[in-house]
């Protein structure tokens, strides 16, 4: 039976857990590596820097091999259907792929036919599953807790791939989520269970953790809803906005910032600031993702450095 | 004296058969090994999935260092010769290179002046050779033999890398070939010795084997010469042609497949389609093909995994 | 402390000394390699063939983990900023950066804020000082000194990034320079201290190596300033010239080559030039700034071939 990662909503609380312990100890010196040569591909349809070059770390740090794949020199130009690329890897031995789309729910028929697992690094606006797990990570690293744990995600939520699933996780593990954000960028009538609404001041007021979600200009087909100027005052984290928050919460954002959009440039680096910390449990993550994915297949030695000794921190 | 893979019509029937046979063994778990680093680029000037993701396998469980190249950010748009590209980096130490070009013939004066192996990874119209091996890889898979087996190439002859070579290679070999497919893509007059013409329907009914050729929409120069369904009906694998074959025919075709057109969407993956097959024999032919042309720089490290024991099938 | 490379010209002549030794090291078969798994990225913004391929090559012989970084698909497309960019490698694991980019000193701001070494592999007109210092370590290949050896840099030296930061390191070093080629690529009133213009012909006889710059068409926003042909007949090194050069003098060129431009067609690879060796000398550089800058870091391992022996040259 396979594992494989396509959204954050099939994963249960138990499985969340599981993961979260698996990247910490990979994030204070677990190592991990399956026995023989292990292929795996990074299929990106889309931009990206981060997740890219992320899963990239974490594939080398457990000894993958990864075949390159570029889009603009591959098969698709010549009108290959992502199925019979998919399919194609797998038939020359690749073990694993990794998958960013812009169609939502690509994988939805593609999974079926495919016997090696699939992990989701994104598909159009519905989930982004890595992403909602290093957030979850980031957080309980923060408070080694959920439960109570208020986190306001703030910004482009309809066209968000983290917000939904986020909101999903985080209630099912019992923190609160605060929506807050443009009008028009919330389906207030459809707000999930167990999430409120409030006016980004009240929001970052109350936050634990303020989320604060990326503008997409790429997915709003050209049309400019803000002026950038405009929206950080109206719902960007200010420097003054930022002075409303409590003490010890901290700010989380997806990455690549807009600076001087959803945050001020000052703040992306200030002592509240996780987001680059998000970058690096990013990594472990995704170690962790790719090493339950695989370990199925056969195995796999568990290192510990022969230096180390320490309680599993989780 | 360097061993270097441009034409299939340049191997000799024993080369072919020392392939084949060194191919099976990496099929079966045969390993090898060169001494040392050994540096090795592919050079893919058109674009590519499969083959380029096949060399590149096969060039890791070879343990070779691939140094990526890529089109769009090389010299070659500052006007660079692939003379001087190739040059270049056997000037920095690449050991071999593996090559895909527009242009037919590409190699015919680049290998003179250059000291290390070419790989042919296809060239314009002209030549596919590692294609055209893992083709008879598989055929000699299926009936263990070439003598007297009967295989019929449809379609687009005219603007196939693999039908001609093919068609000389597997005449060499015993075998008898039948072409079919539209009549302004076959040069009549000019058919291959030991070569014979047949309808469709006939070629399907007479052949072990039915290699179905890809509709190259991107050679036609934007023309469209045949309505999809209309090619289909005509000269594809449609279901109702697939009942004509014998008992124990198969399917082959290099891919990538134009579903619905060469072959009807259902039959990609019937139990005669050998398509998949194809790709993964792919990677041990491309594996024996680089082995020949890198064991005479240094020697190598023949490994036999331990607790196998096999009589070479070939 | 972090030792990174972003100009000649910061270099002192004793670091230059340390990293040419380093090199002629690794030229003869002295290996290094950093303890445990070391990650790098190299960000090339500009094509390239050889600078990327060789640092790769360098980067592999080293033993470090290449994390690829292809700008098409890129954050950067969405308009992140280089230093995000950079800090968010530094946030997933990696090592150091290098960085070929089109804006002159794009490092200026970016080095204070990221801790990992940045190695500049060229900077729009600016530098690129692994290129100087290959030119350097091949010109004491050949004449094992720098002091009285005469340099003609001949061509497009306002436009070319190693012109002048090889000028600069040159006469430090204790070598003369002579700059000649159309008057209006050479600001003659400021021409460096201890540089002297010459006609080329007069430069091509006095020198004892004629080190010929490539015509940067694609720097000239397009417009045609010369005629390939008036060039090569003017300022190009062209069959009859190379008649005028001294018994032992050499050449070198950056590379890509016009051929027919900058130098005739028929003299890339006569026995007076060093354009190849230059390439490979430049492999044995990276790997040379690449250890300087990464020892630091871990330690490290230095590895002799137990079968030779050596005099260190240099």
């Amino acid at each position: 039976m396979k594992w494989e990662l396509l959204t954050t909503s099939k994963l249960s609380v138990d499985e969340i857990h599981e993961i979260l312990e698996s990247a910490t100890g990979f994030a204070i010196g677990e190592t991990w590596q399956p026995k023989g040569k292990v292929f795996i591909s990074n299929l990106f349809f889309e931009p990206s820097t981060r997740t890219k070059s992320s899963f990239e770390v974490a594939e080398r740090k457990l000894g993958l091999e990864v075949i390159p794949f570029e889009m603009q020199t591959s098969s698709v130009l010549k009108g290959e259907t992502l199925y019979d690329t998919v399919r194609t890897l797998e038939a020359i031995g690749t073990d694993a792929v990794v998958i960013r789309h812009s169609a939502d729910n690509y994988f939805s028929e593609l999974h079926k036919g495919i016997s090696i697992p699939i992990i989701n690094a994104g598909d159009g606006r519905g989930h982004h599953p890595t992403q909602s797990l290093l957030d979850l990570m980031t957080i309980h690293q923060e408070f080694s807790r959920f439960t109570g744990i208020k986190v306001a995600i703030i910004g482009d939520i309809l066209h968000s791939r983290v917000a939904r699933s986020n909101a999903d996780a985080l209630t099912r593990l019992g923190a609160k989520v605060i929506f807050s954000g443009p009008d028009s960028w919330i389906n207030l009538p459809e707000l999930p269970e167990g999430c409120e609404y409030m006016e980004v001041d009240d929001a970052v007021r109350e936050a634990d953790v303020v989320m604060l979600l990326r503008v997409q200009h790429e997915r709003h087909d050209g049309k400019v809803l803000f002026e950038k100027e405009a929206y950080h005052q109206q719902f960007g984290l200010t420097a003054g906005r930022e002075k409303l928050m409590k003490k010890d919460s901290i700010i989380l954002h997806p990455a690549p910032v807009n600076r001087g959009v959803e945050i001020a440039n000052e703040l992306v680096e200030c002592s509240r600031s996780r987001i680059f910390k998000q970058m690096e449990n990013g990594v472990y993550i995704r170690m962790a993702v790719l090493k339950k994915a695989l370990q199925n297949k056969n195995g796999g030695i568990e290192h510990v450095h022969a230096n180390q000794k320490w309680q599993t921190a989780y």
